[in-house]
This record gives C-alpha cells, sequence and structure tokens, in this order.
C-alpha cells in the first residue's frame, strides 16, 4: 500500500520506523476469581461446562472499543474481569443457569462474538459480587429452515457469517451486515438492536425479528406464535432488542430471510463538496429509492479511501487514474480536497437494479454529482470491513482512532457534521495533539433523518 | 339497491316487510353517577371542562362492538357508564387531570373517536370507583408541520379524515387509512397500534410513528429528540402502541408523512377459487411487490359486493354485465359459486404504478386469475366503509353480523379459513340458526403471513 504509508506520514507524521515493539505474549497474571463454593457445585451437578482460568476469563472481560483494545496491548491486562466463564448448550441449560445464577446472587453477563462496542460486557470495576460470562459460543445451531414462510430459528450463539454461509447454500439470506458481521452472533444483533449495511432492501434487526426468547430471572419472555403482525399491545420484542443483555439472555431467534437476489452492483457518485452529497441523500431518501445501500464519504475518508488503494503495475492503469483526477479537476472544476463520494449497492433482479441505477444518478445529476464508476463503489465497502484492521495497526505507531455513530433529522445533519469536527478539533488543540483527523459519513438514510 | 335486498331475502331469508320500529328517541334515565365531591372541587380549579349528564356519559360508554349497538338499540342504555366525562385541552390538562385521578382513586378511561372494537372503551360492570370518561376531542389541534424532514405533530383528539384534509391542502399525506379513519382519532390510532389498508406503501401506525407523549400516574413517558433511529433499547413506543389507554393517555403524536402521489388507480383480478387467489398473494408477499393494498374477498363476499352494485337503466350495461359473466364461465371455465376477487389499489408516480400493474398481473396469471378491471376494484374499497352501516341496518331486521380479525402465517392461512368457517358453522347449528353467511379476505400481506 504505497499510497497509504505516504498518507499516514503526511496527515499524522507518523515515522514509520518507530514501531512500538509488541509483545504477542499471552498474559500469565490475572486479577484473582472470586467463586461461591455453592455455585461451583451446582453448576457440576447441572453439568454446565465452565472455567475459572485466567486467560478464559480475560478474553471475555472486553468488547472492541480503543480503550479495551488499548488496555489489552499496552496492560495486558483489565482490572476487573469475569471469575468464571460457563459455556450453555442450548435454552434449556441458560435457564437453569439464570436460576442458579439468580440463586447464588452472581452476575451473568451473555457474551457472543466479542464486538461489543457499547460497554455491554465490560465488568463493573466496583462490582463485589462474583461476575459471570455466559458465553453462548456452544449454542450455535440453525434449529429449522421455513423455506414457505421464510423464516429461519436458530441459537443465539451462532456467527452472522456461518448462519450467511449455511443460508446461501439452501439460496436464501437473512440480508443483515452489520460491519461486524465475521465475528458477531445473532443474539448480539439482537440485544444490541444491530443495523445492517443494506438496511434498505432487508431491513435493520427490529425489522428481520420475528420472535426471540429470553431468559430472565422471572421467567421465559416468549411471545407464542408466527403471527406476521399483531395489532395488540406492548410488544416486548422492543424491549429486548437493544437490552444488551441487562435484562436477560437472549437463546434463540427466528429471522425473515429473503431468497438471494439475482443481481449484485456497485456504483458510487462522486460530489463537489458534502453539502451535495447530503442533498442528493435526503432526496433519495424523499423518494424512498434507496438501493440495498447508499453510503456518502466526506472528503478525509474520500482521501483515506484513496490512499488505501493498491499500487498497479504498468502505466495504463495510473494512465486512467490522471485522466479521471483531470475530468473532475479541469473539466468539472471540482477541487480535490472538497469532493465526497457516495458509495453504492444494487441488489435485485437485474431490472429492478437498473431502474433504481437510473433515479439514484439522475437524482445525482440535479445535485451535482456525477458516476464515477463500479470499482470505486466496491473499494468503499470494502474499507468498511478493513477500517477495525487498521485501526488495531495505528496503535502501534501510537495513532489512536475511534468512530461514533448517531442519528440525526435531515434539518440538522450539516450542523451536527460541523459542530462535531468543531468540539473534536478544538479538544485536540486542547490536549496538544498536532496531528489529527476528524472525518464523517452519512451510512444510513432514513424518513425523517440519517446515521 | 335492487339486487341487495334479492340477495338478503335469498341468503338470510329476512323478511324486509318486518322491518324492527326504531325508536329515535334519545334513553332519558341513566345509571346514577357517583362522583367524589374532592374531584368536583378539583376539576373546578383547575378549570377543567366537565359534564354528569346522562346521555354525555352514556355516549361515551361504548365503543361499535356488536354487543355495545345492540344493547344500546335495544336496551338504550348500558349497566355501567362513566361517572363523569372531563374535557382537557392540551397536554398540561391532561398531565394536570391524571394527578388529580391518581389522588382520588378516578379511574380515566380515555375516548378518542369512539370506534373502539377492542372493549378499550367499555366500564367494567363490577368497578365501584368512580369512571372518568376523559374525551380527547378539543385536543384537535396541530401543532406544526415539517415539510423537509416531512413530519407532522399533532395532538390526540384531531380525527384523522381532518388532519388528512389539512395535509392534502399541503400536498401531503399519512397515507394511514384504518377502516374507521372518518371518525377515529390519531391518539386511538397509536393507543391501539392501528393498521392502515395502505400500508404497504405508508406503513401501520408503528411504522408511521416518530414520536408520543403519554401521561401517567407515574409521569410523563416521551422520548426527546425525532431521531430517525436509535440503536439503544427498549424502545417505549412499542409499549404505549396497542396499550388501549390502560398504561396511560396519548396526548401528542408526531407522524411521519409522504408527498401526495402522483397517481392512483384501482384494479381488480378474478380467480377460480379462494385457494387460487392466496397463492397469487403469497407470491405478491414474497416477491415484495404490493401495490398501496392488495385484497382478496372470498366467494361469500364476492358476491355480497355484486349485490350492492346499483342498477344502471339501460341494456347495455346490463349487457356488458352479462358479457363478462359468459366469458368467465363459458370461456374460462369459472364457476360462479368458486371464484373469488382481488382488489387492488395503486399509488405512486406513473411508472412506478405501470410497472406495478405490470408484475402483480404476470404473477395473477400464474396461478390463475384474470384483471376484471379498475370499477370493481374501486367498488370493493368501497364496500369497506359500506359494511359498518349495513350491520347497523342489519339489526333492524335482526340480523346480527360481527367481523374478526387475525394475522396467521401463510402455511397455515387456508387452514385457518376452514377451520372457522367450520366451527362457526357448527355453533350455528347448535344455536339453531338456519340462515347465516360466514365469509373471509385477506386484507394485508405480510413477509411471513398475513391478515
Amino acid at each position: 500500500l504505497p499510497y497509504f504509508t505516504e498518507w499516514v506520514k503526511e496527515v499524522f507524521h507518523v515515522d514509520l520506523e518507530r514501531r512500538n515493539p509488541t509483545d504477542e505474549s499471552l498474559p500469565t497474571v490475572f486479577p484473582q476469581c472470586n467463586v461461591p463454593e455453592e455455585f461451583l457445585n451446582d453448576l457440576e451437578k447441572l453439568k454446565l461446562p465452565y472455567s475459572v482460568e485466567g486467560i478464559a476469563r480475560l478474553v471475555r472481560s472486553h468488547g472492541q472499543t480503543l480503550n479495551d483494545i488499548y488496555s489489552l496491548k499496552l496492560k495486558k491486562t483489565l482490572s476487573r474481569i469475569p471469575d468464571i466463564v460457563v459455556w450453555p448448550e442450548n435454552h434449556e441449560a441458560v435457564v437453569k443457569l439464570v436460576e442458579l445464577a439468580n440463586k447464588c446472587h452472581i452476575v451473568l453477563i451473555p457474551f457472543g462474538g466479542g464486538t461489543s462496542v457499547s460497554g455491554a460486557v465490560t465488568c463493573p470495576e466496583n462490582e463485589q459480587r462474583c461476575i459471570c460470562s455466559l458465553d453462548t459460543s456452544q449454542m450455535n445451531g440453525i434449529l429449522w429452515l421455513d423455506k414457505n414462510d421464510l423464516l429461519v430459528c436458530c441459537q443465539c450463539g451462532i456467527v452472522g457469517q456461518d448462519l450467511e454461509l449455511y443460508l446461501q447454500k439452501e439460496g436464501f439470506t437473512t440480508g443483515h451486515e452489520p460491519d461486524s458481521y465475521e465475528f458477531s452472533t445473532i443474539g448480539g444483533w439482537v440485544a444490541t438492536r444491530a443495523s445492517g449495511m443494506k438496511k434498505n432492501i432487508y431491513g435493520n434487526i427490529e425489522d428481520l425479528l420475528v420472535n426471540v426468547k429470553m431468559v430472565t430471572p422471572q421467567g421465559v419472555l416468549h411471545k407464542q406464535g408466527l403471527n406476521p403482525r399483531q395489532s395488540t399491545g406492548p410488544d416486548f420484542n422492543h424491549i429486548i432488542l437493544g437490552s444488551e443483555g441487562s435484562l436477560g439472555v437472549v437463546t434463540e431467534v427466528v429471522l425473515k430471510i429473503r431468497p438471494l437476489p439475482a443481481f449484485r452492483k456497485y456504483g458510487s457518485i462522486v460530489f463537489p463538496y458534502f453539502e451535495a452529497g447530503v442533498a442528493c441523500m435526503r432526496e433519495v431518501a424523499r423518494r424512498r429509492c434507496q438501493p440495498a445501500s447508499i453510503r456518502l464519504m466526506d472528503n478525509e475518508q474520500f482521501k483515506f479511501g484513496q490512499a488505501l488503494r493498491p499500487k498497479v503495475s504498468g502505466c495504463i492503469p495510473q494512465l486512467s487514474e490522471a485522466i479521471k483526477k483531470a475530468y473532475l479537476t479541469k473539466i468539472r472544476g471540482f477541487n480535490l480536497n472538497y469532493v465526497c463520494v457516495a458509495t453504492l449497492l444494487f441488489e435485485g433482479d437485474k431490472k429492478t437494479v437498473e431502474s433504481q441505477e437510473e433515479t439514484i444518478y439522475s437524482i445525482a445529476k440535479e445535485c451535482g454529482g456525477i458516476p464515477a464508476g463500479e470499482k470505486n463503489g466496491e473499494r468503499g465497502y470494502m474499507l468498511t470491513f478493513v477500517i477495525a484492521y487498521i485501526r488495531d495497526l495505528g496503535l502501534e505507531f501510537n495513532v489512536v482512532a475511534e468512530s461514533f455513530e448517531t442519528s440525526v433529522p435531515w434539518k440538522n445533519t450539516l450542523t451536527l457534521c460541523r459542530n462535531v469536527k468543531y468540539v473534536v478539533g478544538k479538544k485536540c488543540k486542547e490536549y496538544g495533539i498536532s496531528y489529527y483527523l476528524i472525518s464523517h459519513r452519512v451510512t444510513q438514510t432514513y424518513d425523517c433523518g440519517c446515521c
């Protein structure tokens, strides 16, 4: 990645020779564990597999926030980690475990793929009670598939990628792709009220969820039947969604599935400046003609993405890059320090995709944008999955990175972007940080606002 | 309606000469009211308008179930009615009233358009405490309209039809059309988790609702901000939706609005038998290509609808009816005692509607259905609004009618229809009812089932 190293040097003034020595050895010292005898005895009696080994506990003590990763890399541990890890194998085992924990005054923290960024798996530092990490990895089965009613029922611990692999072999997909989907679990999707990249077609997790079992200390919360809709309320699924493991343990989930799309295509649009891009996103949302995904990156992120492109040998590709650049700057009068890019993903039958393309590019044109090809679109989406790895690499050069997400009404979108940039910049200066990068993007569009 | 009287005689053996004498006079005797002095004094102090008049209380003691209407028509009253009616004028007045009721141990029953069929406005017979009907009719204001973010904020008591009138003048619509929308209120839509006829485009009330204030004895439940989506849970809007006034009083509501559609068109399809119609509905749902509305009536309802058509003078229309009938029976081999009809409503820009028509009619063809024109489609939708009036008329000839609604997974749809028909028929025989009609229809299609 020759462009990337240059970009890093220019933006962060990083000396690439000065990499922190990485210590890949496993930690050997862990906080003591404190598990009541009664709990251990009952686990044995119930034949629930468990471990009090330090490394097993440490691994389940954190998610993927900057703070988590930094603490582990540098300090090799966290001050408070679970006292014990238990691996129930099914819903019934979870029921028993929750009853037991309730009886013994044990804190249960459900642990799925470990990609949490909400602090839900973090052990409170001053928690005096025994903390038990309930690892869902053994509950990774698919219970049934209904090809007629387009439903799949699975255990909470199955990883998104594995479920998808199974479904795709059968000709289906959930279509749910949170950025973490290589690692995150279905139970985690429900507990964190996850949003998926392709929600415009498939919906977010709250739209996909048809039925769910949650085990609480007061009993199992479970709506009978698979009715497509109920006119009665309250809808307790919406209490479970986003409860982050604080109300109970999600054990089984029924999700909608869709037939695999016949056709898939990337696309991208360059806008002269961010405001034009937002105007386009807003209009697309107003007309409700979103493709599977449409995302807008600001200029900083556009440059970052460009820096990540591989060096291609031969002069033709370079020439074509040069021609593209010349077209943008000379003919269209775009300033490369202001342009921003929308990346698009279309899915469906060919006719639908073509009609969507036509509509989107015509709206883009009205907003001053021009199509920038499939390649840039595809690269934009890869970026999403690459970013997390780059952050971890950055740490080794003392570059820290974090992302924040929020949703905002359309009318406040630009103000929010400006204000966040201003405040973060101000804070950086206050803390004497000379080299920093603040970037924003619009990743989802909704009727009355965006993310 | 010459065909209708014939149909009624044939199906119900009704003697149209034997109409029950209707007594249009208002009742004069009402159950006593029992209101604590303290409550009355405080209402005076707070300047909250109220009434203890019998007729005002009676009118707010019932919804529109068969039982409600029958009791009122024949018995002229109900055994338990509210003791007092109060008309708060805004959110703040409701807050005061709820506090007061809580202090004085008064039962509050919110009352909107009075179209409830869930029993939510019915006074429990053995309720000893004072019952106060909270009439929302004075809270019928529109608080603001945001044409950019496509939102409208209104008070709970505005009637659907009035809100729609206002919005349409501004070029917008909520698109929410429950069958009761001539009378029902926005607060009622939220409290009953209403479904709208055109939910395929506009969504049901849970999809339209962006924000809501509910006054409870423990305080006001109100989510700050108008975020398009939140990744945090629980979502308490889904506790309010469908709470039927049992948890609190909905006072202010923010709903999504949409630009008025450029184009609107009816349509209909005749199928040789009900199963073919259901297969078509299922396929339309699988491909997610529903128009604004698609409804399937069974043979009984088809005949009922046909009976309701007006007599047209001249022989040409009759001839054309005869030709249509001949085409269906002779050429297509349809048996008029088995055929069923789907009615369609398309909304959107012309291009979208045309493309939808093409898709729907091609799916219909695969399922053995043939297009049956716009006229039949429009008539089908009018039927929905007419039915309630016909029921009231029927009572005068001792014909009772009631409808039930449920949702069901696709795979159980036909079984449910058959079983309900069987059980109701059996019950009719048990009760010695010789002439009866049982009919079903599919009014909404969802991903994994229908209504």
